[in-house]
């Protein structure tokens, strides 16, 4: 089959990849519909060394696996965990000590035609809900963890740092609890889409410090961090919600003076995110900028790592 | 009167200051004991740009003030704040916006004869307290500030890295919870306090990585926030307690990928600092390596400054 394979940093179109054979308890499915994300980007930079078939935002099509399943279209949870380790056991499988993660860790990913997926991992697509629509689940339930580690209250002022595709979400999600909310960012059409949804927009410099109960910070560069930094009231927190290939480096004392708690936020959970995609009350069509075909898939990841670029698709097609 | 005078990083024992005349609503205190601590030394190396007289962990005599505490033996909070901003109004004063803070920050310190703070900053030590002991009730009501940040349950396991000052009574009120604990440090004599209370102690290899449900950074080292990270299980938590002077630099995608929660803390509350020193349930005494008059302040500092040395007092006599 065919499918991007990354090795050593350097992504290739392979047309020579078996079909995968799904495990007991896995469901083969066959791929419609890919996201590309930053962290794919990220990891095509080094940030972890994978080697694999990139990709995990997907919507797909059950071929082999349970019957109520087959001919459906799915989304799929990233993390394929072991169901024995403590965090298992303690509820929290997305940190399970020996899981292999679609795309990332261990596991070949989504941008190809076929993947195989522990079934319990899968979630059909509601039938109201188009396929493209459907591809964003798993980014729109990363935003929603943010509210599964911390409170928002509708009288909290939050600050999103980032305009591109993971702050436009995370920005959608976090105007649903009533918060009073600004997003700031440096590209006038990206906040033009926010605006447009009632949601207060600015350019960096329009924010004032020491002002915020939460900001999250969705650049993954180091400006970024340092404005959402600068905005937090003392005890505010910061929500890191970007992976960064490197370091950061920050001023450890102004944290303490100020006790504010920084905090890292990676998956979150899919039916909601599913559901707010069937209310249509999280709008991520505007987000979508450029569609290839698979066999196309490089030149998708040169305009995905354009300037300004929102989200870029792989189309397969053949949805039932 | 005599004071320790910082001003250009360089600190001088001065005998010409006045005697502070108290402004409305504060009390004129005539010190008998101060202790140093390590922020004091931090400032020395410029950790923020302070000119003034040093000092903060104090217990002092009220020579002007209410009559029912005149020649009482007082602790004092070292934050003296303006009671209107939104940070007082919201319940959360040691962030007064307007706020100076005893010793650190526009207010002269307690490395002197005498010194003045608003009356409602200070607490009555209770008779069987002895004012050696007392004078710890600041940094102790700092390691319970913990405690008012994150929920300790006694099935949690606590780390805490660094056996000096801070991390001594960080660990003796962290132990009251019923946590399951660790200490590790680098001075088997220090480390040896702890043992002889029951607390388990060793040295940094000792740490098992992503173990520790909570740890506390207590060197103000970056090696020790390392072993502080490390040791966490993902979505553990990790308390700043140190101010450092200078940048830390760290792997953030690391924080994110383990949703780890990373949380400065600063100034606790007093009276139940107070009340474990009164009930001996926090013992101080085998901290105080050392004692100084006033006028010998600067050798006080330089002994405060040697390795391995723990708590140095300057001890101006003269309780009631």
């Amino acid at each position: 089959m065919k499918a991007l394979w990354l090795e050593n940093n350097e992504l290739q179109l392979r047309t020579d990849l078996p079909i995968p054979e799904s495990p007991p308890g896995e469901a083969l499915v066959r791929v419609v519909r890919a996201g590309i994300c930053n962290t794919d980007l990220e990891l095509l930079k080094g940030y972890y060394p994978y080697t694999g078939i990139l990709g995990h935002e997907f919507v797909g099509v059950v071929e082999q696996g349970p019957e109520q399943l087959i001919g459906k279209r799915v989304v799929g949870e990233i993390n394929a965990v072991c169901g024995q380790c403590r965090f298992c056991r303690n509820g929290q499988p997305t940190h399970c000590e020996n899981r292999t993660v679609l795309g990332i860790v261990n596991r070949n990913g989504a941008f190809a035609e076929y993947l195989t997926l522990p079934v319990e991992n899968l979630h059909p697509v509601p039938e109201s809900v188009p396929t493209d629509v459907a591809t964003f689940t798993e980014p729109v339930a990363a935003a929603l963890e943010i509210q599964q580690q911390v409170q928002v209250r509708p009288s909290d002022r939050v600050l999103v740092v980032g305009d591109g595709k993971l702050g436009q979400l995370v920005a959608q999600t976090l105007a649903l609890t009533g918060c009073e909310l600004l997003v700031v960012g440096r590209h006038q059409d990206k906040l033009a889409n926010l605006a447009a949804r009632g949601i207060p927009t600015g350019l960096a410099d329009a924010v004032t410090d020491r002002a915020f109960d939460l900001s999250v910070e969705c650049t993954g560069n180091p400006e970024g961090f340092v404005i959402a930094r600068r905005a937090l009231r003392p005890r505010g927190t910061l929500l890191l919600k970007s992976t960064y290939a490197g370091q950061l480096t920050f001023d450890a004392s102004s944290l303490v003076v100020d006790e504010i708690a920084l905090i890292g936020s990676r998956c979150g959970p899919f039916s909601p995110a599913l559901q707010l995609l069937a209310e249509g009350r999280v709008d991520v069509e505007p987000l979508i900028h450029a569609r290839y075909p698979l066999g196309e898939g490089l030149a998708a990841f040169e305009r995905a790592q354009r300037r300004g670029v929102l989200k870029v698709l792989l189309d397969l097609g053949g949805e039932p």
